[in-house]
């Protein structure tokens, strides 16, 4: 699923089923780990139930998982909201390296300060690297390692071409108007009333095919796709049952996400 | 995947990342949801950590979410381990009634006395029902409502021809033990070395096509499944990727339940 940029919309209300901070956490984390497992380019967090509180925790927990460990002190400050983020799964994607540096590595860095020279740049290795740039200060960017030695580490800013971590993008707005601000080519939504996607499998392809940016839209626990943009202009390009035959009454938002990402994987993989 | 009859096998070691009673009910949950949605009719908890205790918790938390909800103070004893069993989601399959019985219906019963007409059993409702057969006591039965009357319930021993959960295994051996014991037509294994299911789906099918009870082995967070069953006879019979291309350097193994079963939902789906 790497080379189409996916969005997947996902509701505020997803943790509004638990009051208890820890399963509210792990649950979004879950949400983070299939967008990185599935390659993910954006996760949308939509307003469902006018609360923004829960809209902005969901979206730093994300945010906060997608950041590589040797950054996070320094960009989310220690907050309440936080406290239980040692319960989150690593997401194991390249841009959160284990090993040490090397020359032709990417890596995210934190920019310190200014110098004569260019930026001074926090790459979670024991020293400052140097980009030669001038760059905006605490801010984080992508960088390509191009010389490294006892004395100094040389960055330029630089993304590279395979799967980099997902964007994190706070509407605070309902789905409807979310997805307007988004402008995907293709709105997809999920649906146990629609057609099995096996059935429908070759017009899915052809629609998929012609799509650059793929939007993917989740209900929460409280109303489905249809209750949340009812009354407007249908926006939903193609709607299918990536669960025939489904065991159970319903399935959660957290399940439906790795279960339709799964699917959409298998498909777009079999092009 | 109702046709068939499906059994999982889940490694002890899910639940040992993490030392939080929640967050390892809330994961031990997550595969019962995992299989109920799935339809799959057995959950094969083995032995990978030599932790027969943790084998026990896992199996007692799959248990309890399986047994409908008027049934489970009868069933499970109150325990320190299944204390916060209160985060666990319902199933919500159809042994899990939520409106009053009707005649037709069928019930999960607890066998509660013997009488000079029967068995008395209670199947959740104001009053006990009536079986004419002598039964063992203490026990949960399937029965069908054959009369209902405001005196009688008259209810019968007999399966639904739909899906009516899932049955806990506990062997509290490994994993090639286990399999030896359950005995499956055809064995798949997970990998991702393995081809992806998208390019073998074909073979994938027809080897499918014969087997009646299918087992599908998951690995754990310590050791994959060919570490597990190394040194002995090969007994995996297919071994698919069903994750192309993924973009985390591992999945979990309560991920990977879902999607693995998402894709050969799809893949029977399609037959």
């Amino acid at each position: 699923m790497d080379k189409r940029y996916i969005s997947i919309f996902i509701p505020a209300s997803i943790t509004a089923e638990t009051k208890d901070l820890r399963i509210k956490t792990y649950k979004v984390g879950l949400i983070g780990r299939s967008a990185a497992i599935f390659k993910a380019s954006q996760i949308v967090v939509y307003n469902d139930i006018s609360d923004d509180n829960e809209v902005k925790f969901i979206s730093d927990i994300l945010s906060y998982m997608n950041t590589p460990q040797y950054l996070r002190k320094k960009v989310f400050p220690i907050s309440k909201e936080l406290r239980n983020v040692g319960i989150l799964p690593p997401l194991r994607t390249p841009h959160h390296p284990t090993e040490e540096a090397e020359v032709g590595d990417y890596r995210q860095g934190y920019t310190i300060k200014r110098t004569k020279k260019g930026t001074m740049v926090d790459i979670g290795a024991d020293r400052l690297a140097l980009c030669r740039e001038k760059l905006s200060i605490n801010k984080v960017f992508s960088f390509k390692i191009v010389k490294l030695s006892k004395k100094d580490i040389i960055i330029e800013p630089e993304e590279p071409d395979f799967y980099w971590g997902y964007e994190v993008l706070t509407t605070y707005k309902d789905l409807y108007e979310s997805i307007n601000e988004v402008k995907p080519d293709l709105v997809i939504g999920t649906s146990r009333y629609a057609e099995p996607i096996t059935s429908i499998f070759d017009e899915v392809k052809s629609k998929i095919k012609d799509a650059r940016h793929l939007a993917i839209l989740f209900g929460g626990p409280y109303s489905g796709l249809h209750e949340l943009i009812q009354g407007r202009k249908n926006i939903i390009d193609l709607e299918v049952n990536t669960v025939p035959s489904q065991g159970t009454k319903t399935i959660r938002t957290e399940e439906a996400v790795l279960i339709t990402l799964s699917a959409f994987n298998l498909l777009l993989d079999a092009e």
